[in-house]
């Protein structure tokens, strides 16, 4: 519980109403109770206001005077929203220390107060910043660096050399530093091309769950600061990201890729191999990216949804577009022909 | 090995033929040996059991009389042979108790029969149902609660406060709890939004492996009793997933869209945010969903397979559909004007 | 550190140049220095040599003068390039024996030399071949069989009674033998096919990072000899995949589909099951495949990539695809009957 005054404070906002009213947690508008917070950050929900229940809202300074409930006064509520889940954080705190059945190697190199679970294992020569948290059976590899307060979630593997700045998270079953696929054609088969360089992230590079990031087959692949990456997302050798650029879930980025900074991938993109994406590119969810865009802009592909036996019609419609069109340009052909 | 007439039992079926006829397993009709048993759901495949070297095989009541191989009699086969395969379960079973090696907390709960495997971990709070199996290195955090007899195998992680019913499973390197991809654009960058909400998972729900399902932002993300998941499917925060809806492996469901009951998403199909999608919805294999369905029945998107340099001219050809569409406007207006 | 003339020893090629040269790497064309490797697979970089400040550098024999620098002859450059990788291989040597904390039951079977890293979990009956890496966390189910040199990454896991051939690559979180995804809609829901089946991998199979290749459910599933596999790809149950395909990050392949030989698919390819895929088969990102394909060759589907308006202008037209082409063949009539 802390009071309407003591979350303003924590926040840096300024507050109307009562100072004292205990809020216990957030939520959205429409079900907030007296002791809950929410937030508003579009104009037109403000007559939703007048039936909500909530016990305190953060809103727009020039939006006050018909705020029926007490508020939290912001430039930027959604990014103030953001900050007040902080502060409910609920998340159990990691337990300080090297947990009993851990592995650290003799020459791994711990800062203060990290906090490392039960069947973690820290190989040799790996650092650990000061802070950091190695959840349940996570796995650090040789020569592995893990910056300040970074937090490696349980079951999470950073294979030997990868560099990773401070303040990231990695979820669950992330994967950071497999070998890249690289492979040469050889007489008998696949040539196995070992992939001799690492993967270097950088502060505040935020990973979640069972995602994939390969090492460089001779340089590094590089994500950035800032830039954030959701489940599912399998991020090839070589790749660069750009920073502060997002990533949702199921994207898969090709080998040799660069994606600039401010970019937003939506869902289970697909980037091939070798291109160099701008700065602010915006790609709709399963686009299917297969040149280099040199503009910002937001990018699509693919064919909107419609019951299956209308769909059907029109998809075997696509397999004679070449055709349509030559019978188009016929036709106009012909016409002319007549009107001559 | 089981008789015949056993096996009737166990399935609660009626059967004709030899009793006492020995069976060590079920096979494709096709490979079928003496011992061994097969199924047919569809007549059309009855002249093939002529040649099978079936020892006995299920089928409809109504087919018995062209049968020539002993038979149990369902009213559906490929159900009773489902059950049979349950029958011939031939996974080893878990070690009842706690390995020497596990870590569980003080105060974690167990109930009667459980089998926690090598290196598994099981965190402050937690509550594990009778007959729950946690394989070997599997992850349960705080407060997590897991129902009776569900079965977590190896290296699946449970975090904190996710609540799992009876009967569930959940396979190798599935994440249940990680946070949502939720973050606000702030002046200097992603601003993190704690994932306050946890999962709820019904009773009876198959979850494949390598799969993840993110905890909700305020709310909960919600799967209902029956729900089957193949592997390397990513449900985002806030969804909720009606009852018995089945998910093909690598679907992809963003953030805080509902899917109604007893709807079935085939491979890859990926499926926007905030999106409503009704009870009976079939979504075949890659489609492409980006807006809410209200009604029931099969939905696709996407283009058919063609050979590259047939499917490049008419890919081309879709960049200029618009310009095609309107060359035809104008073919028409022109014949009609001729025709005037 | 090696020598030109100990590494073209190693590499089994002829060199050109001082054979006492030492070289501490392999770097690409544009940035190798003077103790680095690098290699030129085509003609048409030759030209790039002269600025190139390589120590030494892989190419064609019948480039040999042109070439500015000391060089290894050979005749696939590439393959060359891949088997020096090989020598500058960086990885941290895998400790040979069982570390303590591993768990490995009495009576599995360990070759000579094994390496089991921490946490480790060997079940009962299973198996391991000479030479075989285990990373930490990584685990083999009852009655499992891991050939000769074989190498598991930390926490992949194989589930019981999968069989894997000798010098075979399974990267972290890689899940091979979990259930496939077999259910029978039953009167109360979908009830369980339990998967009877395993999965048999050969020799030299390369498969990456959070991979899933689930069990057969009554066959095995099957993956050939040679063939390499990226990471988050999906195979599953009853699939079989033949020798040397090469199947890239992202792919899912649906249960019973046949895959032949020396087929490529690329990214994100999706292919639906029960289907059979002829050798040589070549599919580009994201093809979208719904039939069998009897006759190699390369084959693609979706759409280009634009930007979101314009393709909004033509998307919209797609599903209109089948009026435009009645529009059209209604024209042509009247053009004829306007003719005739």
């Amino acid at each position: 519980m802390i009071t309407l005054g003591e979350l303003a404070d924590r926040l840096g906002l300024t507050f109307s109403g009562d100072a004292t009213r205990l809020l216990s947690g957030i939520a959205p508008l429409g079900s907030a109770g007296a002791d809950q917070l929410t937030f508003l950050s579009e104009k037109k929900y403000l007559p939703q206001l007048a039936e909500s229940g909530a016990g305190a809202v953060i809103l727009k300074t020039e939006w006050r005077d018909q705020c029926p409930v007490d508020c939290l006064l912001s430039e930027r509520p959604y990014v103030s929203f953001a900050r007040a889940t902080q502060v409910f954080d609920n998340r159990p705190a990691p337990s300080l220390g090297i947990h009993g059945s851990a592995h650290v190697a003799d020459n791994a190199t711990l800062g203060a107060e990290v906090s490392i679970g039960p069947f973690a294992c820290v190989e040799a020569g790996a650092v650990l910043g000061d802070g950091v948290v190695l959840g349940a059976g996570a796995y650090v590899g040789h020569n592995a660096v893990i910056g300040d307060r970074s937090h490696i979630y349980p079951s999470a593997v950073i294979y030997h050399s990868v560099i990773m700045g401070s303040d990231c998270t990695v979820h669950s079953h992330t994967v950071i530093g497999a070998d890249g696929f690289g492979f040469a054609p050889g007489p008998e088969g696949w040539e196995k091309i070992c992939q001799l360089g690492s993967v270097v992230i950088g502060d505040r590079v935020d990973i979640g769950a069972s995602t994939t990031i390969d090492r460089g087959a001779l340089a590094d692949t590089v994500i950035a600061d800032g830039v954030i990456i959701d489940d599912q997302v399998h991020i090839a050798h070589n790749c660069r990201i750009g920073k502060n650029t997002a990533i949702a879930g199921c994207v898969g980025i090709a080998g040799s890729t660069t994606i600039g900074a401010n970019c937003t991938l939506a869902g289970a993109v697909g980037v091939s191999g070798h291109l160099e994406i701008a700065d602010n590119v915006h790609l709709t969810g399963q686009s299917r990216v297969t040149r280099s865009l040199s503009e910002p802009g937001s990018y699509s592909s693919g064919t909107p949804l419609a019951e299956s036996r209308e769909w059907g019609r029109n998809a075997v419609r696509f397999t004679q577009l070449d055709k349509l069109h030559r019978r188009i340009a016929a036709l106009e052909k012909a016409l002319q022909n007549n009107n001559d």
